[in-house]
């Protein structure tokens, strides 16, 4: 397989994404079945994302911790839904120091119970309430079916934890990180997501409500792409995380667990690569912007080199990298990077130098024609006004591309098409076996019951009994 | 037990390390033997120490990736001597999604063979030389006697992994990283470090040649800081790791590793802390500055809050907090602060205000007469100067202790009573007999020889035979 040569997007989307992940370097399969290794392009697009909401979680109050990876089998057993949930999944540590364990220890797929038995701990009294924790962590779910960044064995993620002294508190805190996953995905990653509620079906084990931001990615499927759970008093009761009220009354608290995970990356590449490789937002690519001299000879060299390097200096404080590779011809380079993703491609030849002129180049629009010249002393807020435009840009296209790709069928078999090409909205009475049905003859899962939607009355879709609500459904990652 | 009495470090400094830990809420233990729960504040050091870190491993060349927690048993024993070191303390899972497993797999203790692995995949020819990998990653290591931050079943680090093209520059860069942790434990930690070479007994499982920096502890015992190791080619032997040279042939590369952990924390607590409570170090402290402001009733809250925040407003850029809290007295306020080992306390009173002055408190010198009044429009600068000179000062402070309590014994048994009452820095023959016999007799190891001293001869310190060079000796932690 030639380095630079993907397959086509439309004939093989699936094959694409492993591929373009391989030839990208962001990922590689680890030697143990389903695990993967992040490497350095894809780790540093995931301390982007990491700084991007480490950052919104501070604004919002929280801190954080860690917690042990592992977790004694009985905590798990605690909480009836979240063991049933969570038991197939499991990876079990039984001997340490080279002796059998009395109690298994399970490498934790998610932090509620441990947490849940330090919190007990620490809270007291109302005065230690709210509290406002995050752990960023990796995490085991043994999953029989994998693929890199989407489902694996181990992945990286943050949990917050929190726990309130109300109700109404812990609903709003559920809401608030929904919310703040949302600002991220669009306004960081540029990936447009619908919010909205989960099934019952497709809640987090133990839960109470789910939450759920739903992006569509390149070949129409769903992806859940940042969790949100209000977990009730499930886990308070299940583990005795009591506070002394302002009457000095003994109350269980209520909790929330929210989560986003480096399956969000697998959510970069799907939703804004093309056929030539990755598209990265400027936001969150590790190098936004890589300039690339052009010469033939030694003399040429001399000339351009002098202002690839004026260039890189006065671009300081945007993530600039000067490819000064010598072995490699421009072509070559210009592919490279075009795989990687660099959403801006900037080209200095001697013609260049000579005119005062930079050539810009876009990733998200590769072509010839959209190439720009631009006066060198205007180079900085050129590129800073650029990585805007693309940001906007490629959020309108992937936009416009989930847009057009929502039907609103009007009876079953519509909607069995519906599925076939992108996601159904359609009116749905609640009913798990109206679900279940659908998920039987077209794998099509609920994706979401969206906030968003106007009051009103329908027939469901699958059994034509009234409906309050509806809700997306489409094949998921 | 008092919230903020704490035992003197003088009669029990085990128990003072234990309990400052709990009352400042550093961490706490988990429920899993062994285990700890880095808690907010805690961690805030750890995420400050990593910005310190990370930083000074992105300027010297490296990037960070991620490697999985799980490797294949056989994988360890590739490389003889690592996996005897290692096999003692493995936690082993042998369960995955409910089934047994074909082959055990090890929670990392460490990642050389994992890595290794990869690097043989990755590395083709000399072009992709050298290769500069860090990892921010918990590990597993199955301890029998544990101490929270100094040694723990499951603890954070970093680990970094390089491969290099010949002998020289592996060399180097295991030279390179090393004083790279000294620059950090000195220029950030305040901490002062002797760094040398590991004895054959005490080298890392696997390397040709391990290297430490080694600081004193408040009970004058020595703490491993961060380690780095010149692994030679034994990783890439028993990995393969090949490259193809200039002239086309296949050469093993020369490999080194380095690492920094949680453990750290623990001794910043160890070298700085005082009856007290803790002292942080300014760089590295989470809150640099407290501002606690000082009214017995509402009218004179009215004229101190808006001053208060003021002053918070001109400390942007410092870590600053106002303590606001209603409930607690100002009093009770010092001592939780000082329990935290805050660098700096300012009190704004009523009779700070008509003065227009400031009242700041060291906690480095906790004395009421070291307490300063400084012009409110001042603030700033002074601040900014003041945590300078306190970083000098606990650094002066620190290595002075250090100082004293480092003895150069002229025969065997002045060395056993140095070793009660510090260091010993002796002549030492190398013989693994001799350094077998110290321990034996005074439970102190080889801490390192040091780089740093004059070349000739003595007599070693225990059989009295030809020795080349000197040692630290001390008991550790």
């Amino acid at each position: 397989m030639s380095i630079y040569k993907l397959p086509k997007r439309k004939s093989n989307f699936s094959e694409w994404y492993n591929q373009v992940i391989q030839k990208a370097e962001l990922a590689d399969y680890a030697p143990v079945r389903g695990c993967m290794v992040v490497r350095p392009y894809g780790w540093a697009i995931w301390e982007n994302i990491q700084k991007a909401l480490d950052k919104r979680f501070k604004e919002t109050g929280h801190v954080n911790a860690a917690f042990p990876l592992f977790i004694p089998m009985s905590f798990l057993e605690k909480e009836k839904d979240h063991v049933k949930g969570f038991s197939p999944e499991l990876a079990v540590v039984t001997y340490g120091g080279g002796q059998k364990l009395e109690e298994p220890l399970v490498v934790r797929p998610t932090s509620e119970t441990i947490i849940g038995h330090m919190y007990a701990k620490w809270i007291k009294s109302y005065r230690d309430l709210p509290l406002l924790i995050n752990q960023w962590a990796n995490v085991v779910r043994w999953e029989m079916r994998t693929r890199l960044f989407l489902r694996t064995l181990e992945f990286y993620w943050q949990e917050g934890h929190t726990a309130h002294a109300t109700a109404e508190e812990a609903k709003e805190e559920t809401m608030r990180m929904l919310e703040t996953y949302k600002d991220f995905a669009v306004n960081e990653a540029a990936v447009p997501v619908i919010s909205g509620q989960k099934s019952e079906s497709e809640k987090f084990a133990g839960a109470l409500r789910s939450y759920t931001i739903e992006a569509m990615m390149g070949d129409t499927r769903a992806l859940q792409s940042g969790t949100s759970h209000n977990l009730g008093q499930n886990f308070a009761k299940a583990f005795n995380i009591q506070y002394l009220d302002h009457n000095n009354e003994l109350q269980y608290c209520w909790t929330t667990s929210w989560g986003l995970s480096t399956r969000f990356i697998g959510a970069i590449i799907m939703t804004h690569g093309d056929d030539q490789g990755l598209i990265l937002p400027p936001r969150l690519a590790p190098i936004q912007v890589v300039i690339v001299p052009i010469f033939r000879n030694a003399e040429e060299k001399s000339i351009v080199m002098p202002v690839a390097e004026m260039a890189l200096e006065q671009l300081q404080g945007i993530r600039t990298k000067l490819d000064n590779r010598t072995e490699l011809t421009p072509g070559f380079k210009f592919n490279d990077w075009e795989m990687r993703g660099v959403p801006i491609r900037i080209e200095i030849g001697p013609k260049d130098v000579n005119n005062k002129t930079i050539t810009i180049a876009r990733r998200d629009k590769p072509n010839k024609e959209d190439k720009k010249q631009v006066s060198a002393d205007q180079l900085k807020p050129t590129i800073l006004e650029l990585l805007d435009a693309i940001h906007d840009s490629l959020l309108k296209r992937a936009t416009a591309f989930r847009d057009t790709h929502i039907f609103t069928p009007d009876n079953y078999n519509d909607f069995k098409e519906a599925i076939v090409k992108g996601w159904a909205y359609s009116w749905w009475c609640g009913a798990p076996a109206c679900e279940a049905q659908i998920k039987e003859d077209t794998k099509a899962t609920t994706r979401c019951i969206p906030f968003d939607q106007t009051k009103g009355k329908g027939k469901c879709i699958v059994c034509g009994k009234e409906a309050l609500e509806k809700a997306y459904f489409s094949r998921g990652y």
